[in-house]
């Protein structure tokens, strides 16, 4: 074991990792430790990452990784559907499936060293020994999946559309749309390529799918209930104000009207927003908390002491200037001023290396959720007109999926499109 | 906290996370838990990361991220020179060991929200409020540090020159060389972007060096003192016969002639090994596993049982064949078939997601440490010659560095070359 003291003198240990060292029989106790603390003076309430952790994919209402406090990671990708064929869509999501529930139970999707020496093994074998770490694998369906070819065109949620064109849109080539999505989340990065992997591996010799564009997430950047709120690349709380409570959920995430079918599915909207970081790190803090409407150290907003302190949008300063500026990220997105509207943000902060400039090139995968894409159009259409943070990020990718409901054991996702019609 | 059972009811635990919640005071010692196990059934003794873990820059020998048992994730750079003067040079060692010294124990470079509202922020924040996860940073001074222009051309490491060329070598544009190099790694992948990230912006700032190329390494692919065998993105156990015992890293690892100030330093060599894992995943099981010499599932060499057992290099099948192939990977790097020779692995699987062919891209971060880098390069001449394994490897880039011991307190990595003239 790595924390081991004995076997790694130079490593120092929490109290909690001491605690942790006495709970599971090791040594830890015998060595005196000191507090790692993080520059604020504070311990870290999620220091300890449980990496057993395990989700079921069957038996709940909606598809596990929407209201599941973030992981730590994911790995997102969307697919084209390569099969003109309705058989092969349904044998695909039916596969697709049964292989997630074997995941999200840190088991293979299929044999990983068959004893018949000419066979292929049926799974690649890199999340072996590996625990579930929380994994969630969460399934969307395009806007083309709803057609005439698969027979599916009756079938379609009455809000799946292609997204409108937005201000703040600079698509790049090779990172919009997609007929299926997979957001693979965990708390081990491994886990989650792992499953991604597999299922596109599943998608290619079924000839149902393609890879089409992917993007890995290495630090959450949206709190769910009870976590801390993490920070994305811009060094900014993001999340602050997110959704985490059931009746939240109820009338901002889940669809309620409709076939029964779609009953507790959720409309996903995915955008790759760039950030200019290594600008964005030559402007002054005056500016910057001014962008966001927030204190960067606390997240606390300009009106108020405490991250959760609810922002004062009429407060003005001396010179008679709301303190919350007029066109700060804060004030634009706030529910308060867009007649109650709220959405479901599930973001991860990304990295794509060095560009070609040399330029640091990172950014926010966000992701929402919502009961209605017109929600997503109504937020962005304000921010990306009058964002100041807009100087600072560019959207280059974007898609929008249903999700449906999750299955039942015995069932599979979707299944109930192809039975009805 | 995420895994409170309360909060979140759908979360099953470990008998270990109960036991956690236990020693942490929550009250997941109410709640009926399922071991969650892995597909072997075995529970894994690397489930639980305490990421308050800390290791100090100063005091020791040699620098901290060599013989550290490695780290979940890397963040590894290169960098240019792009200042002239010897001055700037030594400015930057100097400030890029006192902010590591700083990353080190979790805390910023310098202040993230100063008071002066027209001030710029020292440190860009995205790492505030999380804990050291046991960071690492490791400095790497390339060939060209120790030329005329800066006065150092007589402090050269005397077995410090650029690789030969070897029979592997297929290196792309953009991901060969460097004059400094900063291997970063943490058990969270923020926290090692943030020191990277960090440090980047004071060689800009300084004006002494410019980002060259980068690597993102997700999972660790090599096994330190008391760890589990990790694998790599082919699905086998990497690392099995690792360095990991002291005297081996005497023997193999730190340099020990040369000038005082070059004792337990060591040659830090990285490869950026593209795995062709799409073409991998149609290789039937048994070739598979005679490419690599052992069983895909256990480690076990083809001549033995257990992942530790030793291979039997002489063992002939019934028809007169050796067991372990002539051109098997362990059988052409075993120490037993290169005159003991061996090295210190440390390496990390990558993904760069899709490439321009619709096929997952990916592959493994190779970082070696040896005391002269011929002996990376005798091994990798007969595996570059004849490992069968090349058919699904292509070695895209390629660095070579010396990596001086750790400072005292008060001094800095490198400072005695520049005292010495």
């Amino acid at each position: 074991m790595k924390d081991d003291p004995i076997k790694n003198p130079h490593l120092r240990l929490s109290r909690r990792g001491l605690l942790l060292g006495a709970a599971a029989g090791t040594v830890g106790a015998a060595v005196a430790g000191t507090a790692a603390q993080g520059a604020t003076g504070e311990a870290n309430a999620d220091d300890i990452v449980d990496l057993a952790g395990e989700y079921p994919f069957y038996g709940n209402a909606e598809q596990a990784g929407i209201r599941t406090p973030p992981q730590r990671y994911t790995f997102y990708m969307t697919f084209d559907l390569t099969s003109p064929l309705r058989a092969d869509l349904q044998v695909l999501l039916a596969r697709w499936s049964a292989a997630i529930s074997q995941l999200m139970k840190g088991k293979p999707v299929g044999q990983i060293e068959p004893s018949r020496p000419d066979a292929i093994g049926l799974d690649t074998g890199e999340a072996l020994n590996l625990s579930p770490a929380c994994l969630t694998v969460t399934v969307g369906l395009g806007p083309n999946v709803f057609t005439d070819a698969y027979g599916l065109a009756g079938h379609r949620p009455h809000l799946l559309r292609e997204l409108k064109q937005l201000p703040s849109d600079a698509f790049r080539p090779g990172l919009t749309g997609g007929d299926l999505s997979l957001q693979a989340c965990a708390d081990d990065p491994q886990v989650a390529y792992h499953a991604v992997r597999d299922l596109a591996r599943i998608a290619k010799v079924t000839g149902a799918a393609a890879t089409r564009w992917t993007v890995m997430g290495f630090g959450r950047a949206s709190a769910g209930k009870g976590q801390s709120t993490p920070r994305n690349l811009l060094g900014f709380k993001d999340g602050t104000r997110n959704i985490r409570e059931d009746a939240d959920f109820d009338r901002f995430v889940w669809v309620k009207d409709g076939p029964g079918w779609q009953h507790h599915g959720t409309y996903q909207v995915v955008r790759k927003i760039q950030m200019h970081i290594e600008a964005w790190d030559t402007d002054r803090i005056s500016d910057q908390n001014a962008v966001f409407g927030r204190h960067k150290v606390s997240g606390a907003p300009l009106t108020g002491v405490h991250e959760f302190d609810t922002p004062d949008f009429a407060k003005m300063d001396v010179a008679g200037n709301p303190v919350m500026p007029a066109t700060c990220h804060v004030r634009l997105a706030a529910f308060e001023n867009n007649e109650g509207l709220r959405i479901l943000r599930r973001s991860y902060n990304y990295t794509d290396g060095i560009n070609q400039y040399g330029v640091l090139d990172a950014g926010l995968l966000f992701i929402s959720y919502q009961s209605d894409p017109a929600h997503f159009e109504t937020l962005q259409t304000k921010l990306g007109a009058s964002d100041r943070l807009n100087e600072y990020i560019s959207h280059i990718g974007s898609a929008i999926f249903f999700v449906p409901p999750a299955p039942q054991e015995g069932s599979y996702i979707g299944a109930q499109m192809f039975a009805d019609g």
